[in-house]
């Protein structure tokens, strides 16, 4: 029966498009909570056992979301630390570790979001693609303060239109563009601003589809590009290079021509030395060789 | 009566989202060499009055395509010169001139693009921007020489799905990709080709918006970036900048949000630094101080 439930939690991690992956990464620690609670086990080694098999698949249905791999990775060693005396003492450690991460993830987007609003300051014109949790909270904290955005679609779910809906009820002054209309209007932007799913450890920046030629449009113009994600987004140089997840061509909308093949990749990869800065909760980063 | 008749083409030609630069130029030269037999006159002076006046009228319909302006002005100094003898032979005169125009026009196209073929040459894959009649010509000529395209949507139109479906009908192996993933697929191209409808006296590309990043995204690369039209597609350094169109924003389909601006311009400028070749009727030019 839990096992059932747990399948059908997978599957809806997995198919999910409309989070991002923090949100996705506390999901799935919000589901091995309620596991740690629910799982029929014996002993404390059994119930150990079986919430990290879980966690290993909830990783699996999101490879490319650095943020469930890093929390759920967390996770697992304050599971593996200390003897829990019973299984109910099991049962609270792993519930209450959850708990804590899905906090600790929470307030460190938050601080990233503050710490990039002051990095932009008042009365600025930021540039974005797609949708970024840390990018919203980031124009939420400016939005009284004489902010303007521009906002891409960002085919083909058009998460810029979630964005742009959320900076008309703020009445933010909002300029909603097509992708390729990125190069004609980045020249306005004081900054841009992107969030990530997952920054490399060379610093390259893994984002929504679209975001590496908006970093090369801005270069042109010596927009500054500044990334702002949590640290648990940043990979180590010693884990296997993120899979660039593709979804279903049939988003595209398009007829099954005959050899055609439509391709629908979801992320690019923005080179390190496209970035101007990364903004984490803990400090913002600059490169050493910046591109000229 | 001929007058409403005309209106109702202007209105055609100033709607018209399917068709390209050149082939509104031949239509509206067609116009003309129909209203050179039907237009009400008196003597030649008064019809070629009347003439010239809907010329200036069919070039103000899309201020931002130059081979209408270039054609049409080719076509008033071919009214120009000369005293006919009587109304017939102006007419006949007007008449022939705009014929051959638009054969002249036909044929440059057709040139462009054979000789946009040979400097490709076979097995090659080659990646483009939108639809364009030269582009599509150039891939009709190697669609048996193992001819490979990367063929982007461009929105907001989708022009990209006209090319594909062409593509597809030839049998040519296609990629098909939505505009933000350009920078993913372009380092598979062994050269981009695009189109232009219009290059600027310091050879700076005036074409479908997102060609821009296109350009962008293949220098990174270095892939080669080529661009095919013919002559009548040069503006002179005297001419005014061209105008970029902009479109209705409706055809985005977002909602009127309170304090959001959808922008739909239509074409960017590629500066000249970051094209690799100039290919036109006459032969191939390259920038003297190529970007690095």
């Amino acid at each position: 029966m839990i096992l059932r439930k747990f399948n059908h939690e997978i599957a809806t991690i997995r198919d999910d498009r409309i989070h991002g992956a923090s949100e996705l990464a506390r999901s799935c620690l919000a589901i091995l909570a309620r596991a740690a609670r629910e799982l029929p086990a014996e002993h404390p080694a059994e119930l150990r056992e079986q919430l990290l098999r879980m966690s290993r698949q909830l990783a699996e249905a999101r490879p490319s979301m650095t943020p469930i791999r890093n929390l759920l990775r967390r996770w697992g060693e304050a599971l593996a630390v200390g003897d829990d005396p019973d299984l109910a003492a099991a049962r609270d450690r792993a519930t209450v570790a959850a708990e804590d991460l899905i906090a600790v993830s929470r307030r460190a987007v938050v601080d990233c979001a503050a710490r990039a609003a002051r990095s932009l300051g008042a009365s600025r014109t930021v540039m974005t693609h797609s949708f970024s949790s840390t990018v919203l909270e980031a124009c939420r904290l400016l939005k009284d303060q004489g902010l303007r955005m521009i906002v891409t679609e960002a085919r083909p779910l058009e998460e810029g239109r979630r964005l742009a809906e959320r900076l008309a009820a703020w009445r933010v002054p909002t300029l909603y563009i097509t992708d390729a209309q990125m190069g004609l209007f980045v020249a306005r932007a004081d900054a841009v601003l992107v969030g990530a799913d997952s920054v490399l450890a060379d610093g390259s920046v893994v984002n929504k589809v679209g975001t590496y030629p908006l970093a090369l449009v801005a270069r042109e113009f010596e927009v500054p590009f500044y990334v702002c994600c949590e640290s648990f987004k940043r990979r180590d140089a010693g884990d296997p290079p993120p899979e660039l997840e593709e979804m279903s061509p049939a988003e595209l909308g398009v007829p099954d021509w005959p050899g055609v093949t439509v391709r629908n990749v979801y992320f690019d990869i923005t080179p390190a030395r496209l970035v101007t800065a990364w903004i984490d909760e803990a400090g913002t980063s600059e490169p050493e060789n910046p591109a000229k």
